[in-house]
């Protein structure tokens, strides 16, 4: 299978400069060793919006004219309703019935129309949306272009940590950390690039280690908090973590918790539970991860505010390590 | 009197280059022309690591073994504390008894001497210290090192939005604001600079609107929620602001609050009630300022999770600005 490369990463790097936000590397108050890159601070609130806009930059100037359509009503959606906002063309969002009214409402003030089915046809909707009017379908993962797009955040960790050592990447369909992967192990072979998944997620660990597509259920997957985590790898991404992923560790609901309540009171960050995954890891995971500077990927921070002040008011548990910071 | 130059703040940018966060400017997706810049980032926590860390790097080989201290209990404690780890030199701290134990315990997790003194004492406990160790003193706002320093946010903002027209900055000793103002009105003398303060501690205003220093009392301004802004200005700032600044506008608490709950529900930043001023005035003093591309100056996150909460629960009344992106 075709991998995407260092260069498609560079050429999205290209065509999304000026259109996301160029996060910066924070140290941590509570760990000198760690770093996060805050990809919640994009507008949208993920790092979504990177691939969404790579791969709309690639449309032809005829495929613009007929808009972009996609079957996401998570981060993925919104993005990609920002992104052909931004660039002035048409988007349809397939989204299912019972949805949160506020991912709705979030999708409409971006411009996108909005089309509410039954949650097992919602591929199905998106198709019959490119066949009556010629929209490109922009899937969340399964897509060279939104790989290559999401790998844009390895290329800037490996330029912002010279002494870099570890890479913490969360995995749910295996878009962003396939990207990441392609970047960072291109340019750094030597520097560590670790997956995290939630324990009550951990299909993309069977993958691996079973050396082949793993499918958890929903019955399992939907038992995590950190909803965008729930989804399976493709073929395609499963192709990329083979090769190019050290290994996954994974983490409990409980740890999940303490490291989003750490983010908000010490690093200042609203994350959502799949964005505190890889702090979660470096948190409770270290003695199974390699010593040194270590960027842990911060995906996301789209919650509800109830969802954060349960977290805010639970007490903390984990060591404090003491931190100079020289 | 000598004012803080456009190449003193330059200097300090070369000195604290890779000490501080290089901080980028957020989009709004509740209004398409205002951008966030967000200083609770910080490590510590606020803008006050700039200043702190410039004034540092003035010090000679000499001065250095001697180390600094200061009387500040607050963010520039911290700043300063973090500042002299980082650069491996002795600090100390005064704090009027009866300060947070969390505010003692961080500046002492920073491995700086902590001396607890009354309120009234403290600046006399400061000059204790000198005359007894040699250290250097710096102060938080009242000092050329410390304009020069939180001046950088400034260069970063003027290099970052290209056709930048306001810059809303908030105003307590005015250490913040005669450092913006002098990088942003020298580079771009047709940008709007304009303070933000409480309308519970608008000493600055009461100071520009007679001409001379105007002081409010703890009693009038310790009504304001926003703790980092009670301080009066000094003869120093004074003069920069009634050279550099365009004007000033003032907040309600209400505003205050309810922009702190809009940037952690929209912008996914944990932000404390000083940090929040420059955002509600964009919020609610819209017509009392110019239009076109707009930033805030996001100056600090510390805030006790509890008053996050209540901030979080408390129902949002501020119209919603539609936000395209394109």
């Amino acid at each position: 299978m075709d991998l995407v490369t260092l260069d498609d990463v560079r050429g999205a790097a290209d065509a999304i400069a000026g259109r996301v936000v160029r996060t910066p590397l924070l140290p941590c108050r509570w760990d000198d060793r760690l770093y996060l890159k805050p990809e919640s601070l994009q507008p949208v609130g993920s790092f979504k919006l990177r691939g969404a806009t790579n791969a709309i930059s690639r449309l032809t100037a005829e495929q613009r004219a007929r808009g972009v359509v996609t079957h996401s009503s998570g981060n993925h959606g919104q993005a990609l309703a920002w992104a052909a906002a931004a660039a002035g063309i048409p988007c349809v969002v397939v989204i299912p019935e019972g949805a949160p009214a506020i991912k709705i409402e979030q999708v409409r003030r971006l411009g996108a129309e909005v089309i509410l089915v039954d949650h097992a046809r919602r591929l199905a909707e998106a198709e019959r949306v490119v066949a009556r009017t010629g929209a490109t379908l922009v899937p969340p993962y399964d897509d060279r272009r939104i790989i290559a797009g999401q790998g844009t955040i390895g290329l800037e960790i490996v330029a912002d940590l010279p002494d870099l050592a570890v890479v913490l990447v969360p995995v749910g369909g295996g878009g962003l950390a396939s990207g990441v992967s392609t970047a960072v192990k291109a340019l750094r072979p030597e520097v560590t690039v670790i997956g995290v998944e939630p324990d009550l997620a951990a299909d993309a660990h069977a993958s691996l280690t079973a050396g082949e597509l793993v499918i958890w259920e929903p019955e399992l997957t939907y038992r995590t908090s950190a909803d965008g985590l729930r989804t399976n790898l493709s073929e395609l991404t499963l192709a990329h973590l083979r090769e190019r992923l050290d290994g996954i560790v994974t983490v409990t609901e409980d740890e999940i918790r303490e490291a989003l309540a750490r983010l908000a009171r010490d690093s200042r960050l609203v994350v959502e539970p799949s964005g505190a995954v890889a702090p979660a890891a470096a948190l409770f995971r270290a003695a199974d991860l390699p010593t040194g500077p270590t960027v842990a990927v911060v995906t996301g921070g789209n919650i509800e505010p109830a969802r954060l002040t349960e977290a805010l008011t639970a007490p903390l548990t984990a060591p404090l390590t003491a931190p100079p910071a020289g």
